[in-house]
């Protein structure tokens, strides 16, 4: 169905929400805060999601009666991950209305697309190399000569499905790192030199409105965000420049909804794009508790039909997130003052799991 | 039980909340943030704060089997109003952990104790009379020789229970306005002169901490709460009388929670206390969008036995209730800058009614 067939939603209205862990837990509470429903849409069991949200369907992703389940009590459906089977992206378009634009899917769902897709828009990205074979790998390493790291193209996140190989690399260890990867299609990406690593959060509205989030500057620990800060140390060219990449993306993609863009910040300024997240995102915590309005709340008013927010920021901050073990700091996070705690409702702690964040406001 | 029978609560523990309105909901969006579960007692259906708790028992406040359902399932067991049947204040009294100390709704279910127990710590409160006869009324309005307002001792709120008398009062409009009240037990209240009123959200944790958030000074229409503006415009003496004053009443009341008193503010600058209310109160809805940790996460704090939050404000705001119709301002809300909007999840709105309220930031 078209956008064009819909109205905005009326307080009380339904969204369904595909995926239930913390990204669709917060977004629930966001649409709770705006009086509006939830419908959870996850395979797992006692999702993070499912205690704030009104109801939750338990089955997987692409279970034809739980969609028709979730089409029928929902005005729109959304999602917090972008790896949905595409079976289910194809019936949800057909059948209701699902927001953002699922183009954003297809092209993120693969490195290989994504990357064509922002290099089609006239944006940098790392440089890449097609990867089928072993072959491809070692042609790769020579044309960039640079060390590089392998990425399948399909279902990777926080740094998993990822190997570095030097640009010495020697055959066993080419295939060794492909064999990691399950010899999936995959895309060889060239070392970029940066100076910092940057995000921006947009978001776009059903009329074509565009607000950004002002740009956080990440640190990453093992490939998982550890922690964004704002205001990130970048001139303010480098600001309006992520600012303007990041709406001709959402522009092009027709997108509705909130959306992350990350950048590496060359030395010399320059942006180069590391990847979109057509989602709510981890670097975008922080406006939860350094706005008017959060990027949950943006999201929903976007799917919803309704104006953007304000994204204005009323104090500086660094956003932490508790990664496993981090989570047993909580007794000493509840006694630093100017700080926002959230957790996920997680029963068990496992290394590299995201159990929560906080966030240290400043003036 | 007492309190020194239990340790603080763990994240993944569950709170039960009696009461499953707008207040309930907030209390239990704002445990769910800190990761903690609640489960709702609530008679009425589809009640606003089941939308955001992981379990809704529906039943009578006073239900034998739900009291016990819920003391099972709680590590501790809060409430979001005061006028908790007094059996089951007791039953839970004996049979798990109740914050805040019941002792509170002893004192605040009943104005006439509720006021005795203020001045009995050498505060001041408007001059009382209680009433149980229309002879009482008559010779309340000629010892007070003002305008007076007859309020029912119980189960009075936002207005709610009450009929305003002139001094010259005739016998018939007394009798109608104590008719009007059931003829239940009453107090009269003498009119005290006040140039604006104040309220204060207090604080207090297990070890015997307390924090006040800024004083909120607050407008009221019909009765009922209209808008709370921060900064208040007292003098500092004001606000520290204000802070000493409720800091004396939580703490002779061992009391381990969040409270709301409301003061009058004479014309010299003294204090009145108008109304205790043992709960998270309409009052302190602006910390929500102007402080790092709101109301109801300071309850969940306390009644957690956690530190308690720092109650810096970052903002000046004006937070202002949606009451009844006040909701359609809903698509124009959404379209101011630096508002903090939140509904409560009700399906009619009805006159008088609390809908939701929204808060307005300013630096």
């Amino acid at each position: 169905m078209t956008n064009s067939d819909f109205e905005p939603l009326n307080p009380g209205d339904t969204i369904g929400i595909i995926g239930g862990g913390q990204l669709g837990r917060m977004l629930a509470m966001a649409a709770a805060k705006l009086g509006l429903k939830t419908i959870i849409l996850e395979p797992g069991k006692d999702c993070p999601a499912s205690e704030v949200a009104v109801q939750t369907i338990c089955a997987p992703y692409d279970d034809p009666a739980a969609l028709k389940e979730l089409v029928k009590s929902c005005k729109v459906i959304t999602w917090e991950f972008e790896n949905i089977p595409l079976d289910a992206v194809n019936f949800l378009k057909e059948n209701t209305l699902l927001r953002p634009n699922p183009l954003a899917l297809e092209k993120s769902q693969d490195r290989l697309t994504e990357k064509q897709f922002i290099n089609d828009l006239g944006i940098a990205t790392a440089p890449y190399y097609r990867v089928d074979t072993i072959e491809d790998i070692k042609q790769g390493l020579d044309r960039f000569g640079s060390d590089a790291i392998l990425k399948t193209r399909r279902f990777g996140y926080d740094g998993k499905g990822q190997s570095r190989l030097s640009k010495q690399a020697k055959s066993a260890d080419i295939s060794a790192a492909f064999d990691a990867l399950g010899r999936n299609p995959s895309i060889l990406e060239g070392f970029v030199t940066f100076s910092r690593e940057i995000s921006i959060i947009v978001g776009r509205s059903t009329n074509g409105d565009i607000r950004c989030y002002d740009p956080a500057e990440n640190a990453h620990t093992n490939g998982i965000l550890h922690t964004s800060t704002l205001p990130a140390n970048i001139t303010p060219e480098t600001r309006n420049a992520a600012v303007r990449i990041a709406e001709k993306i959402v522009t092009a993609l027709d997108y509705i909804g909130v959306m992350g863009v990350e950048f590496f910040v060359t030395p010399t300024g320059d942006l180069i794009v590391n990847e979109i997240a057509p989602r709510v995102h981890n670097s975008g915590h922080w406006t939860e508790a350094a706005c008017a309005a959060s990027q949950f709340e943006q999201h929903v008013r976007a799917v919803s039909g309704w104006p953007l927010a304000d994204p204005t920021r009323h104090s500086d901050c660094v956003m932490e997130n508790l990664i496993g073990d981090d989570v047993n700091k909580m007794p000493q996070l509840l006694t630093l003052p100017d700080v926002s705690i959230h957790l996920y409702g997680k029963a068990e702690s496992r290394a590299g799991r995201k159990m929560g964040h906080f966030t240290q406001l400043s003036s």
